[in-house]
């Protein structure tokens, strides 16, 4: 590698050219703290800089790993010892904001809150939003497809992405920045790199679309008698509140009742009673307009026996009380630990029976252990926690096989929306067949023929 | 062709292989009548029929282009006669529909008005909506990712599709039938399909979102005094409507003028001296709210003077009135003889000048020519009507000169939304790279090494 570092430097610099120390200082990931392997971190100044990196790499078949801001689940950044890690820290400009037509430009580098508060400096906002916002970057989330809590009203990641550039194994830069919202001038390049994980391209920039803002935000909790109640409620809030629901947060009881009463973590807004408690939310402009349209939605709601008990936000703080129960990671954290925590996602109908079934099996092999479940109900996501008492690997394993089996035939997804990774990689085919597999693999092929970006993550290396 | 349509005729029946008569009496194109020239239409009754047919096509070499309501305007349908048309006219099928994950299973061959049917009869909706909805059809819309009127608030086609089923040029199956909201279960092997004109696959079935109704329908006619307040207006109905903002299409003086007081075809529901006029609405769910913001909307925009005036249809017919004007293609045709149509798409900021200069370019150079134009403006995309009083092929080539070159330098689109087929293949070079181009061609060989499927659209032959 020290023949290509060299080269590397001419084009970059020596000091973006990090290796012992400066690279074991950094953590390979947010999730286990471990140290980063990679040979050396490289941190190209723009696009140009990083397409002649790209070159030499190419031209020495040295596998490449992309780092943003190092937030994902699925080890997807994760680089060994042979690998070379190219961060985009430096590229962090926004480049343009264009309030009329409502997009922005911006490099990939560059902090998903950098781009929200963007927005908001020009009377707009950008709809992503996720907790890791100050760390992770534009580039991790268009190459993670992001999704979030209100993705039923705004859609993923790949929703916001007008136009984007990305350089590509060989080096050679493929600049799709369009900038409308309709452009069908010949094949969709950019739909290739959202979502494959750093595996095609390395996403330099980006056009982002930005929408109006909602500055008025209605918020409740609910309890629900029945699953059925529960889907009736998602039904009657779409119908009611005319495009404006934006998030349909359900947990089960076992998940609120953990969180509240039992871990008393939270004052239980609801007694928790009740088999399922959604957190719902409304975005609009006008206050009076859309508070009188969510206060009716959910009178409506209590009168149809949708909902037994609600409590509706009458404050910013009420607010962030109410989220602060569903958002209790550490508090699941600290009551099942070790714990397994897994992101899939099934047709809506389907999931009552899934989650009955999988707590069946769960108590049948691991008496000792426990799970909780919540969702973003309204994507189809749920979120599930469980805890068997140990963090052995074979146990890992079995909980995995319980939890994603039963997803191939309810045409569920292993990964809702924290992609493949490493940490998934032998359950894609639970979900996909084996003839999406031959054509990703097809893909990876055409674009990145010695397979030197993110090597082995999403696809297992191919037989034969 | 014989040997092979007997081995077809082996797997679909005799009655689904036309031959001769059969074929020339089916019109190729909308747009021009004329009759159909495939060497057959074979009309495959299901997937795995359609497989066993590319299977034998891609044995011998046979090159296929796929068939749906034949409404596009780009010929991308047109088949010569060594090649062989794929009619999936016989799967229309609505497979499944999922009111509580809002979501429809269709075949590819059902027209777009059965899907709108369908979602209409479990109280919902399909987003998208064309003219032509009574005969273009759902795989076609996928396709050609299709646009219409409703783009600022639901996205295009692309946004609408969950998941699809598509027979790759070897005849293998590739099913991505999703049906979550969220899935980052590998590469979205979907989005290769929509919008790429029938060159990568041929779609066969597909899974739609569906929508919440949205029974109340505000529709307004204003006028505006210049194009800053149209923009203007654009950014205050994003905001004061909370995003049920559906549709925006601006019409210049030009066409104002000529569907209303010149053609009299209409009567001017506006007097007719402002530069801009703009029909918009907005869809919302309960009449009360949601009437009371929109008019509140209005009067602010009257205040604040982004419009000199202003009418709200009281009724469904007024608002039939409104779009008659705006709909009003035969108008254009009449009075634009020959008509030269473009759809194009360029970054809302820059619209008022490239037409003003188109205007002037066209001007110097066809004394006798005139233009007219409206767009669906918050996406981007402009209609723009062009006559030189002759429909000679060397006209038309300059008059696409001067429509399409300017877009080149402003990052716009020779095509916002009816995709480039044949028709604008050669200007494809104005609105991508040459390394996105080499890109779709390595796509289009990783896919469909021997150039089987719909050849030569989009994609000129590569040389060499």
């Amino acid at each position: 590698m020290d023949a290509l570092l060299k080269e590397i430097t001419a084009i970059v610099g020596a000091s973006n050219v990090l290796t012992g120390e400066d690279v074991s200082a950094r953590r390979a990931d947010w999730l286990t703290g471990a140290p980063c392997r990679a040979g050396a971190i490289v941190r190209p100044g723009s696009t140009s800089e990083l397409a002649a990196v790209m070159r030499v790499c190419h031209a020495a078949r040295q596998p490449v790993v992309t780092h943003g801001g190092l937030t994902g689940l699925m080890h997807g950044a994760e680089a060994d010892p042979d690998e070379l890690a190219v961060s985009l820290e430096r590229m962090t400009a926004i480049e343009a904001v264009d309030p009329v037509s409502a997009t922005l430009t911006v490099q990939a580098g560059a902090p998903l809150e950098s781009v929200q508060q963007a927005a908001e400096a020009v009377g707009l906002q950008f709809a992503l939003d996720l907790g890791a916002r100050g760390s992770c970057t534009i580039g991790g989330n268009i190459a993670t497809n992001a999704g979030g809590i209100r993705v039923i009203r705004y859609g993923m990641m790949r929703q916001q992405v007008l136009g984007l550039e990305a350089v590509l194994a060989d080096g050679s830069v493929v600049s799709s920045m369009n900038r409308m919202l309709k452009n069908n001038a010949g094949f969709d390049l950019k739909q290739l790199f959202i979502g494959s994980e750093g595996t095609l391209g390395i996403v330099t920039r980006a056009v982002l679309r930005l929408h109006p803002p909602t500055p008025d935000v209605q918020t409740a909790l609910v309890a629900c008698p029945s699953f059925e109640d529960l889907t009736g409620l998602l039904g009657h809030l779409g119908r009611s509140l005319g495009g404006s629901l934006a998030a349909f947060e359900a947990m089960w009881q076992s998940h609120y009742r953990l969180l509240t009463q039992e871990s008393g973590r939270h004052t239980p807004p609801l007694s928790p009673e009740a088999p399922f408690y959604v957190l719902f939310e409304s975005l609009g402009s006008d206050p009076e307009s859309h508070g009188t349209q969510f206060a009716l939605a959910l009178e409506r709601a209590l009168e149809d026996g949708l909902i037994s008990d609600a409590v509706l936000a009458q404050s910013d703080s009420q607010r962030q009380g109410l989220w602060s129960i569903r958002e209790d990671i550490e508090g699941l954290i600290q009551a099942l630990s070790p714990l397994l925590a897994f992101d899939v996602s099934l047709p809506i109908p389907e999931m009552h029976r899934y989650v009955a079934t999988l707590e069946e099996a769960l108590a049948h092999d691991w008496p000792q252990g426990r799970m909780v479940t919540f969702g973003h109900l309204g994507d189809g996501n749920l979120h599930i926690s469980i805890t068997v008492g140990t963090a052995d690997p074979a146990a890992r394993r079995a909980v995995e096989h319980l939890v994603y089996t039963p997803l191939a035939k309810l045409g569920g997804s292993v990964s809702a929306e924290h992609g493949i990774g490493l940490e998934k990689r032998n359950y894609l085919g639970l979900s996909r067949t084996p003839e999406e597999i031959t054509l990703m693999h097809t893909l990876k092929r055409a674009l990145d023929p010695h397979g030197l970006l993110n090597r082995h993550k999403v696809l297992a290396p191919k037989q034969g």
